[in-house]
């Protein structure tokens, strides 16, 4: 194995994250490697059962490029302890493929927590960055995302911690997303600047005195509402808000059932939204919200290109995650944060 | 005016609380009163401007009943201040009813911060609450609710306030939902009682000593799973995500609508959807969660009942206000509060 980092892309995945691993992890992967043709892919794992996915499904895969790593972290795991107890594990492999330059991305639907540690201890912090941030795009009203940061990366975040995340994020929404000036809210219980408590008002105060385009204090209805681009909070938040989100659709379906059950007549009512091409454009307008869409979550502030996905992902949302990292490698997105921290702490 | 409090129910009303005050509260009060039958009401506010709607309306209603208050708190007035500021507001005018044992139930739809702040000063804690909460309702996948608290009276709470949430919020559950043992979930980013931070796993503990029927951490998917009949957190969280909760039939309607906009096929996939029944079924479908039929949140842990509506209230979501107000009273939920805080002080 060459160090790859000056030449060609080159993306390493978690086989044994999620939970249909290896399979989902292994074919979505193969997918996104025989769609763009133009990168490395590496699959990281017990190279047996990497073998065995390969072999069931008549897949092509060249076995130069299966990189063994003889542990798994489950979902169970607590995430620090995985990297004394796991050092073996893929992700300590995967991640270890991009601080040797041998990758640029590691990509993982496994234990977030421990893709989180295993990202920070494996592939180092960028210089300036005391916190990393996982960021989620959720979709909006104005038929665009609003990104939200940080969505479960760290909690009991400090002031300069949720500036970082909006840092971290603006940067994201302008090389990936193609926003020229992210509009920058800060999550809160109320519009003035006063509100909130210590936290929220010295959090204010910083993204103020930067030079991100930052709009002020905005609420929970703001999401939806799309008030702007990026609104960053603490990750205790931002997890718990994600997971509201993501049960939206579940709900939806459970109360038109409850409802649709009372009655005959509410039975008939509901027997519109239930004729497929009706279910179908209802599912399409949430197609923004989708998870295969959206693939995973960047986390923003380590020293590669690390994206978590759902435990859950399908072959398309692996497939969409390979493909996100190579996007952002192509788009030199780790140089673009380096470059703009080293302003940044210049300016200060 | 006698002292009213050993009587029948009696029950005050900001007439000059809410965006469409005085007129929505007025009215909305008054078809409560001539509904029910069987309860004095108060309307609290500026005599002409209250004579002039029920005027307008043609209403018949006993003007001693009107309490005259020269000011009016508005939405933008800092909470704290208004007891310096406005200290004849009907915020103040209407809780000191309550105080003087006038009135049972004091009934706003004007800004929340105020409310809480002239609640308590104005009726006082219940002895054995150091901080009160506002407890929401939201809809669940079974069809009932999962109540949320706090939802915003206060921020940056300690474990022994979200303690007390929890505590006030499953006696309202038990009293007025008859829930016999509400479950009780604290709201966090993972299941283990060591996830989150140091307020979680302390107020994990607390939970875990008490009687409540505590089943541990629940996350953002929990509310609309309906794990928990009770969740509770600090209001900062919990105002965010109610706020958020309710964004989301606003955002389906855009959603459709921008999906709809996009194709003449699209159009003809949608249509079903605004056919008047199926629009109707969607509507009723997430009736639980309409703002009209919630009416308003209670306020509990003050000497007295307080209910909170929101800004926008119709005349119906006032008139629901006003009978939720009496049916706590029907039901004494402060004397059952009380003999409960007794009980657990006792215990301690």
């Amino acid at each position: 194995m060459a160090n790859n980092t000056k030449g060609k892309c080159a993306i390493a995945i978690d086989a044994m994250g999620g939970d249909f691993a290896p399979h989902n992890a292994v074919v979505g992967a193969i997918e996104a490697f025989n769609e763009a043709k133009d990168f490395d892919l590496f699959l990281v794992g017990k190279k047996s059962e990497i073998k065995d996915v390969i072999k069931k499904n008549n897949l092509n895969f060249n076995s130069d490029f299966i990189v063994n790593a003889d542990q798994v972290i489950d979902m169970h795991d607590h995430p620090t302890e995985t990297m004394r107890t796991k050092p073996n594990s893929s992700m300590a492999v995967g991640t270890k493929l991009v601080k040797d330059g041998k990758a640029h991305a590691f990509v993982s639907a496994g234990n977030t927590g421990a893709m989180v540690v295993n990202s920070i201890f494996g592939m180092g912090r960028i210089k300036g960055v005391s916190r990393p941030t996982l960021t989620a795009p959720l979709p909006n009203a104005n038929d665009q995302f609003t990104f939200l940061a940080d969505v479960g990366a760290f909690v009991d975040s400090k002031p300069q911690h949720i500036f970082e995340f909006a840092l971290l994020s603006s940067i994201l929404l302008k090389e990936i997303y193609g926003i020229k000036k992210p509009r920058v809210g800060l999550m809160n219980v109320g519009e003035e600047d006063s509100k909130g408590y210590k936290l929220t008002i010295e959090t204010s105060k910083l993204l103020r005195d930067s030079d991100l385009n930052f709009i002020g204090n905005v609420e929970g209805n703001d999401i939806f509402k799309g008030t702007a681009d990026l609104i960053v909070c603490d990750g205790f938040i931002g997890n718990i808000l994600l997971k509201f989100a993501e049960s939206i659709p579940n709900f939806l379906k459970a109360a038109i059932k409850n409802y649709s059950n009372k009655s005959t007549t509410n039975k008939l009512r509901v027997a519109p939204m239930v004729f497929p091409p009706t279910k179908r454009a209802f599912k399409d307008s949430l197609s923004k919200a989708n998870p295969d869409n959206v693939g995973g979550l960047p986390l923003l502030g380590v020293n590669g290109i690390s994206i978590v996905g759902h435990g859950s992902s399908s072959v398309l949302a692996i497939k969409n995650m390979v493909l996100a990292a190579r996007e952002m490698h192509n788009k030199n997105l780790i140089e673009k944060i380096k470059e703009e921290l080293t302003n940044y702490a210049e300016k200060k």
